[in-house]
Order: C-alpha cells, then structure tokens, then sequence
C-alpha cells in the first residue's frame, strides 16, 4: 500500500454509523415508526415551499449546479442583516466551512482551541491538516463557558478558537462580553458556531463591525428543517471571505440544496413556527423529565436538552439502547471529549412525540 | 485581517463563472433554451427511475443522510465488478475524492504529477495543501500521453501520478500497458481518471489485482446523467480505502444523491442508451464538424470532442461568443494549462441540438 500522511495514520479508524434501516432491524421495529431524537433536527419537516421549488426543479439535476450562487447569497444576507460579500455559503452544511477554514489558516503544528464539551466536528476536520487542539474547558456545573481556560490557552501558535453558543450538546449561551474579552485577546480567528441561535433568540452580528477576527458559523440543518440537503454558512470579514473562496470548492452546493434554501428564507411564517414549536417541546421536555428524580436535566437554549443519567443505575448505551428498543434515537453522549459515560442528549420533537418519549422513560424508569 | 496560509495567498483569487440565468440576461436569450454543449453532461436528461425516486423522497429532507450507505456501495461494486471494500463514494463528485485523497497523502513539499492539457481541478485540489506540480506532458499532435515524460518526472517526493483516459479536455485514450509502465516504475499511487470510460468502452479494473498503488476515479456526473447532484466514487485498494475513509467527510453525501445514484444503478436501460446515444452524437459532431476546413477536430473516446479553431481567424473567446450569441454553450479552453487561446471543447447533445450547433457553425463561418 502506498504511504499516507503520518497524521492520517494517527486519526481514529472511521466507524460507519449505523442506518435507520439497520437499526429498525436490529431491534424490530417498523423504520416510519422510530422518533428521532438523536440528531437536533427539525421536528415540523421541511418548508412544504421547499419541497415545491424541489419538484419542480427535479429535471435539470443532470446539468452542473450553477458556480455563481448570488442570489442565495443576497437572501442569506438579507436573513442576517449584513451586505453579501461577508457571507460564505458551505455545500457540505456548516461542516464545509469548518473544512475551508482549516484549508485557508492551518499549517502542521497551528493550534485551535476548543471548550469540551462541545461539537467534535471541530476536532474531525481540523486534525486531518496537522492542526493541534489545544482544551479550554466548559463548565459543565454552571453550564458556562470558563472564559479563563480559553484566555491561558492561547499561544503565538493559536490560528483559531471555537465557541460554541448556544454549546452543543450542553445547551448553555456564551456572554457576548465574554465573547468580546476573548477577541480583544488574541489575533486569531475566534469562529462563534451559532448553529442553533434562532432557538435561544440571541446571537453575535453586532460584534462583526468592530472585531475583524470575528467570524460566525451558521446552518440550514436546524430550524431551517433541510439536514438532509447540507448547506451551512459563514459571516466575517470580507477580505478574509474572499481567500476562503480561492480554496472553497466550486460546485459541492448541489442546486437542489440551493433551491430548497431559497425557498425556505422565502417562507419567515415557516421559520418563526419552528422556532416556536421547537421551543415550546424543548420547555415540555424540559419540565416533564426533571420531574424523575433519577435525571439530571440542564437548561438549555437550544433545541436539545442535555441529561445526566447517573441516578438511573443505567450508563448512557444503556439507556438508549433500552429507549431504542421502544422506537425512540437519542444521543449517546460517551464519545464527547470532556463527557462521561453517563450524558445522553434529547433533540426536541412534536409534542406528540415528547409525550411518547416521557411515557417510555416513564416505563424505564420507574 | 487574520493571517491566512502562504500556500492560499499565492493561489489565484476566485473568479465566479457566470450563470445561465446571468448568460441569458447579457445575450438577450431564453434561459430555457440555452444549449449546453460547455459541461459534458448527459444530454438525455437523468433517467426517470432517479427523479421518481427523488420525488417520494423529498419529505425526508429535515433528516440527516445516513453515514452509513453500505447499499449504494454494493450496487456501485457490482456495476465495477469489484469488492464493495474497494469502494469510497464521494458526495461532491469525484471532485470530493480529489480532496479526500490530497488529505490523505499530501504534505507540504510532497509533489504530484500530471500531464497538461488535462483536467484542471487536480491542482485546484492539491495545491490548497501545499503539494506541488510536477508537469508532463500530454502529446497534442499525437493526441497520446508522452508516457516517458511521465516516467522522468517521478522523484522520491512523488506522491501522486494523475491519468485520465479518455483525457479532458482531449478525448483520447491511455494505452493500458502505458498505464502498466508507469505502475511499475513508482510506489506513488496513480490515479487513473475514468470519468469518461462508459464512453470509450474501455477500463482498467482488471490492473487492480496487481497493482495495490492503483486507484480509479469515476463519476455519476456523466453518462449515469447527474451531474447536478455531484456524486463520485473511487476505487483501489482495501486497506488504502480506510485509511480515506478516516478523512472522508461524514454526511457530504446528501440522502437525495444516494437516492438518484442507486436508482440510475437500477436503470441499466437508461445508462445504455446514454452511452449509445452519446457516442452516435459524438460521431455526428465529428464527421460533420471536420467538413469546414478551418476547425482542426481531434479524435475522441469521450463525449465531448476538441476544436482547434485558429484557422477561423477567431481565438477561442471570439467564437465561444459568436456561439453564445445564438445561444449555444460550448467550453473556452484558454484556462487549460498546456493549451493557447486557440482550442474549444464541444460536448455532446442531442441530435437535434448537434444540428442547430451545425448550423450556427455554418453561419458563423461561411
């Protein structure tokens, strides 16, 4: 075999995750019937806009999608409230920007610094170009960030720090004046992942005009209900876009994704129902499970709830696997750094759902 | 601004190609009838089995694509003939498998060969990683690879040996005991592009078994007639293919592509009739296109043919324009490296649209 990179021979052996369809037989169950709760998605499904832009768009799919994509980028900057040469749309969700920010900043031995808990995303993609992670910690007590951790890891050699608010998958916000103590601090590129901002209602725009090493990741794979179809985006300084698109690649936004956002930012009555329906099922879910004195339930301002299940006698496979024979996917958390064997996340759902989720865990538990 | 990578600052800037929508509006045309004789797609449109199957799944666009495609896989090894172990499918084409190879093989200074006029996206990939070109040459007159051009570009930094047969933008083939030559004389891994093999009816598969630093590149952008939802695939050793599989973005691969990619695969029929009906336009093209004295038309095993139009009197931008005023898209191949401001590539279309180009050529020209 031919020789790879010494850093790709040092990188955990891929495990497939496995299908709906694997898992439906796994454990008998009828694959339509299974909640997701796993994967932070859109309960309500897609803008039925979006699927209509869809339809009709199916014939052209043997042609290239377009390599200008404009006008998305105009609406996006319509939806943020900033100009489009500050945006930066990814093909591969927000996934694909994290990509292209390693691919413009990181050289072997460049550091980043993360906050574990939080999304290990960061970790996959920024390793693979010899980047090296340097650990900030999140207090998982206060569920806050420790600002100072972040502040003593920086070195000449940090390109990038990560913040992630609200923090996936402990659902706690990041202080904009934290934010803001932290970009004064450094030369670096501190990346705020607002994944999961619509749901919390805040997010960090106003610090675009006066920091020039701000730069903000966004995605349409939350409440705007298209995970399936990967489109992310990113926000920050133009000049900085404009080298991030030298090593961007051209075509990886098909044109059905393309299609299915614009017609999503064309439907606000979609988005702000989301919005709604996501958090209305993340106060139930919240207020249902801390009535089980075995779980220890954190407030969260995204549309996820993270949960210590150590009181239950159970480890976190154990309860999912148990929640899995009934129908239902959540997150087992074991494999986030800076998490034990005892944290599972719980995405919201439809209310009819949560309701079917609090009566399994009521069967399992008690 | 923060400090980006030297390997990025001294890439060339973005350029964004201009769409048919933005074509139509300069040319004063009908987008719809706009015909794209630029892209080397499938005129034919995708088969009806991938849009149905498209169709029933749109509902599911909220949810992520499944890591796992183990199925798409197996239909893909059965159409190759090969393991599905030797299989990596890329979701943004086989552009997608450029880069997971790149990071998976290349470190600053490590160098890769390729042999102009060839297909330009490789050192768009490799470059962003600090990897250098080392040029061969592909023979022009002959319009054959200058298989000792290769061989005496091979240095013990040599990581990676480029391919492609039929050659973009060219069309003509890569003898296979050339291919076997240059096997031998390396332990670098030489990728065989065969974008374009359904069209030649010649491949390289049997090589495989002998050659563990062999890997072959493909795509469902051409005859398989979905480009638009950039789905490529690779094929090469077991234990190589793991190893990319530690780099290879998890969810790139949109659940829609998965689905139209297997569905296409379902459709022997359709790709049949693809390749014949390709190939009868190639023909077309060719016979016909050599009638005027002043083009110089190469020979191709692809489906799309090489114009040398210097005898016009007109470069390749001059009647790339002329062209594009009666609304026919063909490519301006003055951006190929290895090529002067003289050639133009012709795809195929279908015959009715191959007798309009005619005719607009006939205008254009006599």
């Amino acid at each position: 075999m031919v020789n790879v990179k010494k850093t790709v021979n040092e990188l955990d052996p891929y495990v497939p995750g496995r299908s709906n369809a694997d898992l439906a037989r796994a454990y008998g169950l009828d694959p339509i019937k299974i909640i997701r709760m796993g994967s932070n998605e859109n309960p309500m499904g897609p803008s039925p806009k979006a699927i209509k832009a869809l339809e009709e768009n199916l014939h052209r799919i043997h042609t290239y999608p377009e390599s200008n994509i404009d006008d998305l980028k105009g609406k996006i900057a319509e939806y943020a409230g900033v100009d489009s040469e500050n945006i930066i749309i990814g093909g591969d969700g927000a996934d694909e920007i994290l990509d292209v920010l390693a691919k413009t900043l990181m050289e072997p031995g460049d550091e980043y610094i993360i906050h574990p808990p939080s999304y290990m995303y960061y970790e996959f993609t920024f390793n693979i170009h010899g980047a090296v992670p340097v650990y900030a910690r999140w207090d998982i007590g206060k569920n806050q960030l420790d600002v100072d951790s972040v502040l003593e890891a920086i070195t000449p050699q940090t390109k990038v720090i990560f913040l992630c608010t609200p923090n996936n998958p402990t659902g706690g916000l990041i202080d904009k004046k934290d934010i803001k103590t932290i970009l004064e601090s450094t030369d670096a590129l501190v990346v705020v992942d607002e994944a999961y901002w619509e749901f919390s209602g805040v997010n960090n725009l106003e610090l675009l005009a006066d920091y020039d090493n701000l730069f903000i990741l966004r995605t349409f794979s939350k409440v705007m209900g298209l995970a399936g179809m990967r489109i992310g985006y990113g926000i920050g300084d133009e000049k900085f876009i404009q080298y991030m698109h030298r090593v961007k690649p051209v075509f990886s936004l098909i044109r059905l994704s393309y299609i299915a956002a614009a017609a999503t930012l064309d439907d606000p009555g979609y988005i702000a129902k989301s919005t709604q329906l996501s958090i209305q099922s993340r106060d139930y879910l919240y207020q249902k499970m801390s009535k089980f004195p075995e779980l220890k339930v954190f407030p969260s301002r995204a549309n996820y709830i993270l949960v210590d299940v150590r009181g239950t006698g159970m480890n976190s496979k154990e309860i999912s696997e148990e929640l899995m024979k009934n129908g239902i996917i959540v997150r087992d958390c074991s494999s986030f750094r800076g998490l034990d064997d005892y944290y599972i996340r719980v995405s919201v759902a439809t209310l009819e759902e949560d309701e079917r989720f609090i009566n399994v865990l009521r069967d399992i538990l008690i």
